[in-house]
């Protein structure tokens, strides 16, 4: 309740603020903290991308900022009146549609494409200072977690330990569920689903007393907040696990180090204590999995020649020395490999062993 | 327990066979049934699309077929002593690496490709007339659900409405589950997660009685499984909500009618019974969304014109009526777009007006 008073306050604010411009007879305005390219900063203290202090002035009598100041009031109001007050959460389509109306006497739509309303919201989040989830805007629903962890969402009370071989279904935003009971110690978070139903069906969280979470896919914003929050109140260690690509690796960077598009976002979902647990170059030659090589094509090339000139990974020698091994096998390589020798070989053997010896990249 | 023992026997009895085959001193072969275009057959009376009669054999003295026959057998070994025997399951891409070897003093690779290994399983289906669950093969895990319902998994007991904001995680196989108490009038599946978010928040399926089922994207095996032993046990009507896109029509399609891809699976995928929601042609004057027309693109239309003519669609004239009509449209709309109408149209207006009114299209 004390949260959402605060969105709605900022947001308020906010409005007193044009008001207050415009009956002093001005131009009414508001600052806008930069979000392109040369104002993203490498911030070596926090390990983090995040903004710099360059920032624009968005008026209102402007001809090219008109409809943009016009665009974020309109989804400021939408934000506060539709979904804080009320207690809803919207997607960013569905905001887009409760947005796109016809500007009164003109045949101007206030949003013609998602990306506007996008933009807007986006620029709401570093306007006040709020996350997208404290504005009650939600991206994708993805991804699974199991464990010996009992949560309360709303009036329920979900024992993550007493879900079936399902889990439970993550929801797009996990910034309201409160941790009740944590018996874990460490969380494992993994790029493959069917990875996730290997270790569930050996209950391998059971085995060794730890927290599985995948996604199908990239990282969203709702699995990667509960990570964090997971990190920083319950103090457990994360490692991740995927392939062996440069796909792979920027899905380890994303959840490190944050993401060019979410710098402004970084002290909200970034983890920089996470480490890297698998699939290394070093596990090809230590497990013989060189046998399943995957050619990696120009595409592949390409990016991992740019994660590895990335500035977090550049003086990190120890990543170097993965990059240069990739390089050289010009080879990729599936976890799912690891079944080649026998089904069970993550669970007992390839995870535990790694995890007992702390071979993790960091 | 007694599933497991029938597929074990079912494999058993393909390797007995081959090996009383070969002690005859014949040329050891097996019947397959043809799984091409030119054996699959719209059956008016199931309503469903299926194999035919058409069968090829198969044999290992044979330079076209050896391989493919020593495939067949080496995947069923896995099947039945990895999997079935142990109590385990496998994705296909997991099966793909089990079976991946070098065949003893060749340099031939059993598997060089997924296709091969999933062609194989294939084959084993119609062989054995056991389901790819049967032969404990998963593929993808996709999907939430949420109801008053409560179904044991294992030893857990779950309970659909006691989930928060995230529901059950559904597995990608779902077989195996049983439905302890299921307390609801119908289904709704949809193929948006961000409805399906929609629709929990404002507790829809508490207040209409009635379970949420959503997929994000394509209908896996493991949702199409539980939707039809959710609809033949529990005899519970299935609506399915879609974008209104020959997408969203075939994702019904698909659901109701089985695909071409899959149609020796047909008996244990399809659900004749199941009924399109919406967003209809009709939906779109009744609830004023034309300002909200996408325009389809050559591909969409290209689409529309290959689904009008399905042999199930054809003769169907309350189908044809939605066709001509989108045709006329020469657009596309999203269910997303009814937050056009206020957040929460959908949950208090849309969704129980057409319900009420048995708005479906069969």
């Amino acid at each position: 309740m004390e949260k959402k008073n605060k969105s709605s306050k900022e947001l308020q604010n906010l409005g007193k603020d044009l008001v207050s411009q415009i009956k002093k007879g001005k131009n009414p305005k508001m600052k806008v903290p930069q979000r392109t390219i040369n104002n993203i900063v490498y911030d070596k203290k926090s390990n983090t991308l995040k903004l710099g202090n360059k920032e624009s002035t968005r008026e209102f009598f402007h001809t090219g900022q008109a409809k943009k100041f016009l665009q974020t009031v309109e989804i400021a109001k939408i934000i506060k009146k539709e979904l804080i007050d009320t207690g809803k959460h919207e997607h960013l389509r569905g905001i887009f549609y409760m947005a796109k109306r016809t500007i009164p006497k003109t045949n101007i739509n206030l949003v013609d494409d998602q990306v506007e309303s996008d933009k807007a919201i986006e620029d709401l989040e570093v306007i006040t200072g709020l996350s997208r989830e404290q504005l009650h805007t939600s991206a994708n629903k993805m991804g699974s977690v199991v464990g010996k962890v009992i949560i309360k969402d709303g009036e329920d009370a979900i024992d993550w330990s007493k879900l079936g071989r399902g889990g439970w279904s993550i929801p797009s935003i996990t910034d309201e569920i409160e941790f009740k009971k944590v018996n874990a110690k460490y969380i494992i978070y993994m790029e493959k689903a069917s990875i996730f139903e290997r270790l569930v069906e050996d209950k391998f969280w059971e085995k060794n007393n730890c927290i599985l979470v995948t996604s199908q896919g990239q990282t969203t914003r709702g699995i990667r907040r509960l990570l964090q929050r997971l990190s920083e109140e319950e103090k457990l260690p994360i490692y991740v696990l995927t392939d062996l690509d440069p796909w792979g690796i920027y899905i380890y960077s994303v959840i490190k180090y944050g993401s060019i598009a979410l710098a402004h976002a970084s002290e909200r979902l970034t983890i920089p204590g996470v480490k890297f647990l698998g699939i290394t170059a070093d596990d090809v030659t230590n497990y013989g999995l060189e046998k399943h090589f995957i050619k990696m094509n120009e595409k592949d090339l390409k990016r991992l020649k740019q994660i590895s000139n990335y500035q977090w990974f550049k003086n990190n020698k120890a990543w170097q020395r993965q990059f240069k091994m990739l390089k050289e096998f010009k080879a990729k390589v599936e976890i799912q490999a690891l079944s080649s020798k026998g089904i069970s070989f993550i669970s007992e053997k390839y995870l535990p062993e790694k995890i007992k010896k702390k071979e993790f990249l960091d």
